[in-house]
């Protein structure tokens, strides 16, 4: 095995960051994983991301200069050229890090850094569920709602790298915000939409005496996560039921717009779409078909993605390899 | 001057037709222009499109063996691989008309068939308003509204040559129909759009007592062209610069969708914003720089078209130049 081929990912996300060393991507080696703690401010993080890369490294046997590359994907926004990290929401004490300098001084190599969703975009088109498309879209809808577009088989970023702001689009004149817009794809179609959407239907449906799995939250005030309601439906819950239908319609207006505009090969859906599958794609599909040109929309597929909980170490590798 | 470097460009519209012949685009040679009176057929404007070829040939003494190849813009939808107009909106009798195999055989050249929205983009981004960009959106607002798209430096075409229809994606739940659509942003921001909204404004008007130089329209039954509210509003007319601030507004929103979703550097708008300029872009830019992300807007450019009523022959040379 040629050592000096060996590539470092760091997948950074508000809940946690991952680390891998990869040969060939999308194979994982070696892999460290720790809570990325953003309150605690980013030096933290930073020393566990310099700390983890060693101790692969030592695992492994090999020395900081068989690395030939290092990848970071981290949410947006961000300056890539600079490989700057500049107040992202999911890690509001990370300002103006300029993470690409850090790693490249410690570890003498250098650091690519790209925006999550374009990352995760590259990763499905290169090893996932966009397989040969020359023109795709990766939806990622977690907590909020973005995505990478490929165009002619290549990643395209637009002039100052935020293409694909999708969630900041208007669906309505008003309703639940999202991208600080009320009305917007991000408010109506995204895990932090629908904990919106579905505090509204539980207390609707307890008001007029429906029972629900989810009806707990109301006593408790705790918020019902995208996962809970998920759960629930599998169990039959029709007010879980309903509340992903209607995210779900919301995502198929998503999915038309992006249809008609950039009129895809095929639209990979990533996050809450590959654990919810059905509950959300077959009422977004429902919607697509109806409001997008049927020239556009009969030839595009809507599938979830394919690298499941992989995707963030094949994102930062795929940043590694060069984008 | 190399003869076989020869060109000819074909624009077929839906009220005319151009044949222009150019060593070098942009510079144009020789031209001939005829109705294309789509309501007779094609077999007429075939013929004639044969006819001038060959008449503009003999009028700068080539022979047809010195055209190097055949550019044909025309409204879609349209095979641009097997070069079939499919009976595109403005031409309506013109079905399924194999018109690459038809002009190879005549010419014994290779011909190329392209949209024209299509076409129009790499017009501007070659020769006019675009020249210089990465990432760039032609917007033509004419009866109907399309975009074409170029990323990365190059025109993108989507899965089947219909990126960019933007005309289609919708603005309301419901409003003046445009692309079969109520509410779609060709129902609000096109010439055909903009007439339903002045024959409701000039009656409400009227109904009002207020005077405009439109008024006469209600009486005599006969639709309002995009060109004569440009001229009342040229006069002062209020009613007709509040239809074009309306429609202003609402090219605006279909701005912020474009700036949102692909991030271009700059945004050409071509047809009416051409001719009618700020009373259309002032608003429009006001209503993106509010609805886009601020990070989006504040690098993308919105200027008018710059080949102005050249740009169909552009753009049909373009096509014979290779895309």
């Amino acid at each position: 095995m040629t050592q000096s081929k060996l590539l470092v990912g760091i997948d950074i996300g508000g809940t946690k960051t991952a680390v891998v060393l990869s040969h060939q991507p999308p194979e994982v080696l070696a892999r460290a994983e720790f809570a990325t703690l953003p309150a605690k401010g980013p030096q933290q993080s930073l020393n566990q991301i310099k700390k983890s890369v060693r101790e692969l490294l030592a695992e492994k046997e090999w020395e900081p200069g068989a690395v030939m590359r290092i990848g970071v994907s981290c949410g947006g926004p961000l300056d890539r050229v600079q490989g700057i990290i500049q107040s992202p929401p999911n890690l509001p004490t990370w300002e103006n890090i300029p993470l690409k300098s850090i790693l490249e001084d410690e570890f003498k190599v250098e650091c690519l850094v790209e925006n999550d969703a374009n990352a995760g975009a590259v990763a499905e088109h290169r090893f996932g569920a966009g397989q040969g498309c020359q023109s795709m879209v990766f939806l990622t809808m977690g907590t909020g709602l973005g995505a990478g577009i490929i165009t002619d088989g290549r990643l395209y970023r637009g002039a100052n790298d935020l293409a694909g702001e999708i969630g900041h689009v208007r669906l309505t004149r008003s309703g639940p915000i999202g991208h600080n817009k009320a009305g917007s794809a991000e408010g109506w179609a995204s895990g932090g939409g629908m904990a919106q959407l579905a505090a509204q239907s539980v207390a609707e449906a307890q008001r007029k005496g429906k029972k629900s799995l989810l009806a707990d939250h109301i006593r408790t005030g705790k918020p019902i996560t995208a996962r809970e309601v998920g759960a629930a439906a599998r169990k039959g819950d029709v007010v879980a039921i309903e509340i992903l239908r209607s995210t779900g319609e919301r995502l198929g207006e998503v999915l038309a717009i992006l249809t008609d505009v950039l009129n895809p090969e095929r639209i990979v859906v990533g996050g809450l779409a590959m654990r919810l599958g059905d509950f959300l794609l077959e009422p977004a599909r429902r919607v697509m078909q109806r409001e997008a040109l049927p020239q556009t929309a009969s030839v595009c597929q809507v599938v979830p993605a394919a690298l499941g909980e992989s995707i963030g170490d094949v994102a930062a590798l795929a940043v590694a390899m060069g984008i």
